[in-house]
């Protein structure tokens, strides 16, 4: 029947679709330590989106100072911002962010607490609730404008200065961030340290908390390897949409650190196997891997972009 | 009560115990471009087990033309097989490999079969039933002699020429194995292609036919990434074997085509994480990946390894 919808033909126990929440522009280069020109980033966004991403973090309207590798917002957002059939939220770090992306076009943004004191102070400057604080009319004028808000909670497994972090602290910032109206709340495991078990604790807390899978997403680093196990773990939990960073930008395998985010490709290669789809071409996808990493003149340190670039049987 | 066995603390769903097969010293040295004298390899074996390790493939019986860097095997073997409490299964390719295995004091055994006829022909230069024809004298005399054997059953998910490998394919090949007399088959994804989903359908239609989940171990390789969920996947049917490679050797990051061994340190990340007890020591383990990389010449490509290595708070 012309214009049926086809049966999920997803294994067992895994959702039909996930939608791939596409970090490589904000998060990937904001941790890269070459600076791309704003033209060459808006090249990425587009054939990003070619290849089938439908949401796509843009960029950061940060000051510069702090992240000078995205200053160049008011350059880049206008050469994507027309772009049909995506989502292109970005991030702000406060009112006066929040003001710059609007004036810019922006149409969903997204704000970035941390579950732990040691990570706001870092990172913010400021204790978590008085973060919360300086949030509530951040989300509160965005929603007036019709534009959705995106909480991004880091922190939520391992901290570097508190260790382990307890998950009751989390369903709390959590269910502070949704209060405030986030709309979808994006679990970070920043460093990288989260394992399955803790996965499926906090996924279950935060359910038994009224924060259901279907309004978050899981933001994992593969920092120790772990990143897509836990993913794994979030789909089986029915979290459908996962962040993931084109060629696992922003975790340089050379860098003393690597830190890196999940790579796109990788998530994708798991979800194809699986029957999961995204709508997202791997092989375009990978092209464009390839053609940021000659901009940025290193190898992806994703491994399915350095298998499919290579591809030889093995003896 | 003193002596009292604890409960078991794993997360709900994971065993309680794996038993880690350590393939670094054969699997892993073996596809190293740099050979390492026979005092290394075996400083390398003694210093695995004394971090933990209770299985350990020391190395190969095959003829010295084919593998090169395990040519030493009979200088090696000698100086590790009084290690007490530690198994150190060699790999035998035919009889004549058994009967030096024996001759050096080899108390376990292991033969390398392919469940695709064009792996078989590349690799065995035989069809897979002439490889098992080969097999079952190796087989019969081990188990003569009182030494157990594994069967590898290499390509179970993926294979270069053929693509995607049935099921059905990899069940007879496997259930062959088993009637020879392999004690316990290790499943492996040479490629590293396998996602999930075709774990499950393996292990599901192994235990349908007769070869539970505690027969059997599971070999990932990190190729696309995926090593680590397979594993995963694999702990939740029943699955408490795990090969792994320290250190992720066996897959140089650097050479072209990157079809690494999963890491041991990964795993054992995970497995720590899980609340699965090992025995073996994280920090004494990345000791000796750092302290065999160094001999090597180049970064390991594990992780973990790189992380606990660089340790830094992330700003």
């Amino acid at each position: 029947m012309p214009g049926a919808v086809l049966a999920p033909t997803s294994a067992p126990g895994y959702p039909a679709h996930v939608r791939i929440h596409e970090v490589g522009p904000r998060d990937g280069l904001q941790n890269e330590p070459a600076t791309l020109p704003p033209d060459v980033k808006a090249e990425f966004i587009h054939r990003l989106a070619a290849a089938g991403l439908t949401t796509i973090e843009a960029t950061s309207f940060v000051h510069p100072r702090w992240v000078p590798q995205l200053a160049d917002a008011e350059q880049v957002f206008p050469l994507v911002r027309d772009l049909t059939g995506v989502r292109l939220p970005v991030l702000v770090p406060n009112e006066r962010g929040l003001e710059r992306a609007l004036a810019h076009g922006a149409r969903e943004v997204a704000v970035f607490a941390s579950a732990t004191e040691s990570f706001a102070r870092a990172n913010l400057n400021r204790t978590v609730d008085e973060s919360l604080t300086m949030f509530t009319p951040v989300v509160a004028r965005s929603l007036d404008a019709g534009v959705p808000v995106r909480g991004y909670l880091s922190m939520c497994f391992g901290d570097p200065w508190e260790g382990d972090v307890p998950v009751t602290q989390v369903v709390r910032v959590a269910r502070r961030l949704s209060d405030l109206g986030c709309a979808e709340l994006s679990l970070g495991d920043t460093i990288g340290v989260a394992t399955p078990g803790r996965v499926a604790e906090l996924l279950n807390a935060l359910a038994a908390a009224g924060i259901p899978a279907d309004r978050l997403a899981v933001h994992f680093h593969d920092t120790y390897g772990q990143a897509l196990a836990n993913t794994l773990t979030a789909l089986r939990h029915g979290v459908t949409t996962v962040d993931a960073s084109a060629g696992g930008l922003g975790g340089c395998p050379y860098a003393k650190s690597a830190t890196g985010n999940l790579a796109t490709e990788d998530l994708l290669w798991m979800l194809n196997g699986l029957g999961i789809s995204t709508g997202v071409d791997l092989e375009r996808l990978v092209a464009t891997s390839l053609w940021l990493a000659r901009r940025l003149g290193r190898p992806s340190p994703s491994r399915t972009v350095r298998a499919l670039s290579h591809q030889e049987p093995r003896e």
